[in-house]
């Protein structure tokens, strides 16, 4: 028997576990067949990771797995959303059974977490890349938007910054823990549906804290400050910073890859936050005050103003003029 | 300024003219917030083009554009859907202006047609592919699967077979027509959506007539018979043929780029058919009949039992055992 795409697919992308009641049709039609339900809107994001961009070359074909699938729901998180279907587009340069196994044993263990079924997909030939949408759900009217922050609000962070950051600047030096960080983010899907009635505006930091920051602000033309000091450090970030060097310190301000959320809340919904972080799963950290004036203002625990010299990441760097 | 991805998506992405009321937020948030119409389930489907695989290098963006939406949009149509929203992750080497302005284009006057909404999408940098992901609704209960075929039914397909398999095979060199085939297929959305309650079966052929076929019959493990000379072929094929030798004469069968849609239909729907084909903006010829017994048989037009040496594309040829 010649081993095909469908023995590929069969072999390693249909044996999940999860067994939803809204997949009418799963894997093996010419699409998915799907009952989003009653009362619910529909979330759909998708991201693209490329081998050399996205992840190192010779990253772990498990990390890539739960990573490509982390990355989509920690966007879904910042929506509010709960996950219930993806679909996976995979691109390869051959079928290697030891780089699937690893790959789809990693996706579909983040995937059974959450309950989140694979109803459809591709898989093609070619440079290492995986494209993954997902789709979920929020009450009608309930979803976290990137817009609606207004001056006064406060400005919060979920988890630790700069610790995958860090990990990928240090390439393999960086401790268990870091590397775990880089290596298997974890959505914030617990705090972003906590955050439903709470939360002004929110994204998860996929390209640093300043740019993601900008983003929310950008809408309403606001701008910020933010206390460097507060930005929430791992300890083992802290003790690697000290260990590698000053040059990294400002990665909580720079580094996406931590896939934290980030978001403004009402000074008179401060209440709620505090009873809603119960259900976080993670620590959630003030960092910061929404303002009226353009641009994000950075302030040091004595206040002095903070120069800097960290942009989060695009990417595309400098274009040609078109 | 500097040109980053998010002016490329601005630029190039964000300019559609569809407008559409079931999109509560499109482009430039996290995810996408969408309603699905009551009473309709959704459908999702997800392909990933590779250069140098599913098309070949040097094909015009343009070309691009249209085929990257066309072949998903030809999923909906198998299914019996109609198009709702897409989304798009395009991997580039570099962001070319002259590239973007004529894949977005083609991707927009396809999508504008079909009243088709891009709702998000990724931009990222790498090595060129695209991956598009379709949305459409079908009224509950109603899609057309690849399962429900019963020995008798009547085995139809849309259009003409072979005209952009023989343009792959003869580079360049195989006329307008049959380039225009190949570069921009029609998807039979007409045709799928008028197919509701009448067709029993149906799939698109991207992987040629006997490959695509073989998977409308395996589920029910039924055969059939089909008569190579019924297929039908455009003037076009014929006269390319004649010009270029027989040995392009089985394309018919084996060739998947035309996006057509095999069906089909019981004996006593037929009459039905015939109302319904006034919808599908294209022809529809019988090519056979579902039969108990396993296999597809072919036979010319004088009974003579025909020899088959061509096989439906598939993305890994032999594989080393896993």
């Amino acid at each position: 028997m010649s081993d095909t795409e469908f023995d590929i697919i069969r072999r390693y992308f249909m044996r999940q576990i999860s067994n939803r009641r809204d997949v009418i049709t799963g894997i093996g039609d010419d699409a998915a067949l799907l009952q989003v339900p009653a009362g619910m809107e529909l979330v759909v994001c998708m991201d693209t990771l490329v081998d050399g961009v996205h992840f190192p070359t010779g990253t772990p074909a498990a990390a890539i797995g739960h990573k490509a699938l982390a990355v989509n729901l920690s966007d879904l998180a910042a929506m509010g959303a709960e996950p219930a279907w993806v679909t996976l587009a995979i691109t390869l340069p051959e079928p290697d059974a030891d780089w699937l196994a690893g790959f789809s044993q990693a996706f579909f263990k983040l995937a059974d977490y959450y309950k989140v079924q694979l109803v459809g997909g591709d898989t093609t030939q070619g440079p290492l890349s995986i494209t993954v949408q997902a789709h979920g759900f929020v009450p009608q009217g309930t979803a976290l938007r990137r817009q609606g922050a207004q001056p006064g609000d406060h400005i919060f962070v979920t988890g630790t910054l700069g610790d995958a950051g860090l990990a990928l600047q240090l390439r393999g030096d960086a401790g268990r823990e870091l590397q775990q960080r880089l290596d298997f983010p974890e959505p914030r899907l617990a705090a972003g549906q906590a955050l439903r009635g709470i939360a002004s505006a929110a994204i998860d930091i996929s390209d640093g804290l300043l740019a993601d920051l900008g983003h929310l602000l950008e809408k309403g033309r606001l701008g910020a400050t933010v206390f460097v000091d507060d930005l929430p450090r791992s300890v083992a970030f802290t003790e690697a910073v000290q260990r590698h060097g000053a040059q990294f310190r400002e990665l909580p301000l720079s580094a996406g890859d931590d896939y934290e959320l980030c978001f403004t809340v009402p000074a008179e919904l401060l209440q709620q936050l505090a009873v809603a972080q119960a259900h976080f799963s993670c620590s959630c950290t003030r960092i910061g005050t929404v303002e009226k004036q353009a641009g994000i203002r950075c302030y040091t625990a004595d206040g002095e103003g903070y120069a800097l010299n960290a942009r989060g990441y695009e990417h595309f760097g400098v274009l040609p003029h078109g």
